[in-house]
């Protein structure tokens, strides 16, 4: 039961301001992606940058700190309050290693990544980037310094989007993917290729929009608190759990594009939409970390919406939709198309196996470059080596290479790992949940993902930040995050469609 | 020229992030009238008041006053640069006058009459607001005496939204209106009436949109600088010169609806995509005053858009687009339609003549309840017999009557006149235009709004606020407001069309 306490109050008050000044620059940012007049990206850039300033010191200021430290060594709290402040204070402290001249400095090389990115992009020609990500890289390494870390300087930088995670554990979690994953793939190479050429007939683009509405308001996402947009690139946004945006994108002779998108983005939304709205601007109210978000999104995407059950209840429906093209394809035959594996050049584009190759490429990459093994100069040989020995395929040119990835431009180091926990995370809890939920499957044949989404919200939504990942995993699946539960999912599902 | 000078840069880097934060408010409450969910408005409402709490302690901060004052001593800048730390020492000035005891009252007072509105509305009651209001009123009283005036109490609220007018000049501008407006429309109302019936015929949705669309290109709108979107209420926000926003609405039983509210806010948004965008978040780059603002949207929707010469231009088109309701209606037969002149109980649905009595009376009613000579409890007693007065209206009930407007529930005193002021100003504006641009009538009948808008952008858009509006109005037409402009553009008119 929460105590009455006045200090406490005055956190929250602070903290909330803060929340609002943080979720402005969401709505600035998804206004950006979904509305802004051409003309309008200086002005907007600069109005982003004035807010995320202000925000700053606000949660730099002197009083918020004095506040924490008190509170932190208070007793007067029940525990979520305290967890509350322990998680606050934690943040405080870390972003007081940031000196100004740190900030400028990381934001403009950062910029300047950024540009030099996109010119090399323009020309598809690594070396015009080479020399502007040698300095981002550096100035990751000092971020890395001034961070601290126990034993690895990547692990500072994990530990940004993944807290609590390190290369020792991950160094674990892709040793297993390099011995399990790798042959089981080549296993399915050998077998005959599915058959998806319909998936790239014509889908026409309103027909596909309401699908896409329908299937996120199947999934549980409440259109009272948020709404779907188109934007180049799709994402998930919010503004409090009772503003939570996504957005899609609809490719006409592509008809996965949207639908997977679409559901994938419908689970981070799901996520946010679960948080507790009292916990509005605290720790509490917060994602855990972006490998939990991920494993939401993964779920739905993967366990969910790429399995058979799904299908039983929404194939004939899509095909009655797109008759023209879906006429003599069998709920199996889409079955079989929607989950193709195949090897391919471009992390986004890839299958559910073949994607954990594509990060465990960039783990290394970012770690050897952090601990000083690798050489930037050198990373379009190792980068089209790599993708040579973990997927047979040989790249063609820098922008199906070292350059597909917008994040080393923006500076995220340390992002990637997160995508593949993901989908382990996802594995291990779907796996629980079918232990939980009575029928869980038959009650997905028929549609109904109100017992899922029960679960999530009971297990994961509510708790906000109260929990590690890793006690968060352990509370749900009894232990924490392991790789089996992927490699189980993966050899149950391929070796049916594979016939392996 | 611009001279260096450090503290104005200073000054300029200060304005411009109290503008960041002003425009972001802006953002948020357009996407809160555009696009927001069922259960976003609470925590939206926390985010715009916080960014507001923010955008106030940056404009009264103790560093900007002093740069102020310095800057308004010193003798080191250009006249733009004088001008512009002028006007904002005065803001600044005026700011000051607002103690937080007395914001917070207004802001309680205020939401607390919005609500108690709100409640009248629905029972279509004044008596449930009458109390309420009288406690707005008195507030305001408070805020006239603590901003302090020459002669008049109603002048200090008047002067927030036209800066320099005044009750003495304003009373002028009225009289002209009792003694010349009322005669002239009791003449038209002896003549026989135009048919407009067809204009509330069915017109599709879609269509209309896409007029909406093609009418703001014609006018000049910069779509690379702004959108349209759809509101409950038709609206025209900034958040710079490069993203000027309209929404609209349309209603496919009334055509004029979409038609004329596009327009307007065309007309809005074209000053301030003109405004100089160097100048952002400075005096100078921001509108001059409300009548100025109204008076670009009054021009272009009344002086151009409800004028034959621009249907000569455009009626064919949208003729052969609604062929169904209009095949059978002629030119000069739309023309008269889209002019028709006929007492109305509510001020938005309000012919261009009328207008000016629904305005007279708000004004008269504020002036008396300010100066203490009209009683709050009598409101809906004085309302009815001016409507009958003026209007030769008899009031049914207080939705058509004194709870009509939303402005006295937001405490906007003072606002109303600037309506009137537009329209004059519009006129006496356009007769000068037709007088400095070569075959302006013959342009517009062309489809050619170009020199309209060029000359606009020269004589009054890329001013902002460098002149007050008496000498903007000096030094466009040789004097300053006069009703006679109006009134004259009145007869030529309206004679025509009703054989007078």
């Amino acid at each position: 039961m929460a105590k009455n306490n006045s200090s406490y109050d005055l956190y929250v008050q602070k903290m909330q301001k803060i929340a609002d000044v943080r979720n402005s620059i969401s709505i600035l940012n998804w206004d950006k992606e979904v509305n802004l007049p051409a003309k309008g990206g200086a002005t907007r850039s600069r109005q982003v940058a004035t807010l995320a300033g202000i925000a700053h010191e606000m949660f730099i200021s002197k009083d918020l700190g004095i506040l924490l430290e008190k509170l932190n060594e208070g007793n007067n709290l029940d525990e979520k309050q305290r967890r509350n402040v322990e998680l606050s204070y934690k943040d405080y402290r870390k972003s007081l290693k940031y000196s100004t001249d740190f900030v400028v400095r990381l934001s403009n090389l950062t910029s300047e990544a950024y540009h030099a990115w996109n010119k090399a992009r323009s020309e598809n020609n690594f070396d015009l980037f080479k020399e502007a990500f040698a300095k981002a890289v550096d100035i990751k390494k000092e971020e890395a310094e001034l961070l601290g870390y126990e034993h690895h300087p990547y692990d500072a930088l994990m530990d940004m989007y993944e807290p609590g995670s390190n290369t020792a554990d991950t160094d674990v979690l892709f040793k297993d993917v390099r011995e399990q994953l790798v042959d089981f793939v080549r296993e399915i190479r050998n077998k005959p290729q599915v058959e998806d050429g319909f998936m790239r007939k014509f889908y026409e683009k309103d027909k596909q929009w309401q699908l896409g509405l329908d299937v996120l308001k199947n999934m549980g996402y409440d259109f009272d608190a948020g709404r779907q947009d188109i934007s180049t690139h799709p994402f998930t946004t919010n503004f409090s759990a009772e503003d939570v945006r996504v957005t899609t994108r609809i490719d006409e002779n592509d008809f996965g594009n949207m639908v997977w998108s679409c559901i994938h983005e419908g689970g981070h939304a799901l996520y946010e939409q679960g948080l507790p709205p009292e916990q509005y601007g605290l720790p509490l109210g917060n994602y855990l970390s972006l490998g939990i978000h991920e494993s939401q999104s993964r779920m739905w995407e993967n366990n969910v919406a790429r399995g058979l059950p799904y299908w039983k209840a929404h194939y004939k429906k899509i095909q009655k939709l797109f008759s023209e093209n879906l006429n003599d394809v069998s709920l199996l035959g889409f079955y079989k198309a929607i989950n193709r594996v195949n090897p391919s050049l471009i992390r986004t584009e890839s299958d559910e196996l073949h994607y954990h190759f594509h990060v465990l490429i960039r783990y290394e990459i970012e770690k050897g470059l952090m601990e000083g093994s690798l050489d930037c100069a050198d990373l379009r040989e190792i980068w089209n080596s790599k993708y040579k020995e973990y997927l047979g395929v040989d790249v063609p040119d820098d922008n199906h290479g070292v350059l597909q990835d917008i994040h080393w431009s923006h500076g995220s180091f340390g992002y990637f790992p997160t995508y593949s926990m993901g989908s382990f995370y996802a594995a291990q809890f779907y796996k629980q949940a079918e232990k939980d939920i009575p029928n869980l499957t038959e009650k997905i044949e028929a549609g109904d993902n109100t017992p899922l989404l029960h679960w999530l919200r009971e297990n994961i939504h509510q708790y906000g930040r109260q929990y590690t990942a890793d006690e968060l995993c352990k509370r749900i699946t009894g232990e924490k995050l392991n790789f089996r539960y992927f490699m189980e999912y993966a050899q149950e599902k391929y070796s049916g469609i594979y016939g392996l």
